[in-house]
């Protein structure tokens, strides 16, 4: 079907909310951010603290990185099962802090590299993600992020209660 | 400046990651979330329990709305100053929880609609949030529904603390 169209005509153009390139930068600067709350812990705080009964902040950052990594695949191919780093939500934590760290950088790295390969009809199509929760990819991508906020959020109660100034929520460089 | 295109050529079309009735749908998402994670609270707790000094939930719960308020006329309209509910970020919460509950009943109504009337372009248009912060309006937006669900995340923190199960973080319903 041929139309003609003004390439001007702003009406028949969908709205830009956020790009890709945008979101992924929101994305990083948000992994900046948790990057820094986990140094801000003492190695071993880290691993032993805890309020409430909840996880340590070792075990939240391996959730946040165990669903990162096959994520950022799932959300691209569909392929959920996939991670290449040979993570899952459940994967233990390494021994040191600055194992964790190095982790972090590899899922870092990998969401840089898969994000440009994500097809732009991707985003509103419908998928089982991890297998388990049917929704709409963009629903899950903003699930992965919002999901990092929730968790290293405790993360800031516990360097509260630990006497530590947490990095500041704004600072995302 | 006529050009013939194919309305089938999508090489043309700009990648719609999230619409703005998606995005409103996420916001208020969490908000029905944080919603509960208020109700939660028994009274006194709300406005006395703290973890390392930080602060009451109720004074969290206040920020947040004290943000969203203006912060959607701005968004909006450029309009940074103005709010019909006489909110910022710095009121004190009132006297109940009930009253903190119906306040942020109003802000949810008056985001609801504000957000029809946001301009297509608006999003990308840079400004000076709240009279104070310089960015485009997508990242202003973004930053008020981070915020919500980091502050509301030290409240599942408080909630733990004080020996109750927060609601689930995934049920925005």
């Amino acid at each position: 079907m041929e139309t003609n169209l003004k390439s001007t005509d702003l009406s028949i153009a969908p709205t830009v909310l956020i790009t890709p390139d945008e979101l992924l930068e929101q994305w990083q600067g948000h992994r900046r951010l948790t990057r820094r709350v986990i140094e801000s812990f003492p190695e071993d705080k880290l691993y032993d603290f805890s309020i409430g009964g909840m996880r340590s902040f070792a075990l939240l950052t391996m959730e946040i990185i165990g669903l990162a990594a096959p994520g950022i695949h799932g959300i691209a191919f569909g392929d959920w099962a996939f991670d290449k780093l040979s993570l899952d939500h459940q994967t233990p934590p390494p021994a040191t802090k600055q194992e964790i760290l190095e982790l972090w950088d590899r899922v870092t790295d990998e969401i840089n590299k898969v994000w440009p390969q994500i097809p732009a009809e991707r985003f509103h199509e419908t998928d089982v993600a991890f297998g388990q929760y049917e929704g709409t990819v963009y629903f899950t991508l903003f699930y992965l992020i919002d999901n990092e906020i929730h968790h290293r959020a405790q993360g800031y109660v516990y360097l509260r209660a630990l006497g530590i100034e947490p990095p500041a929520f704004w600072d995302r460089n």
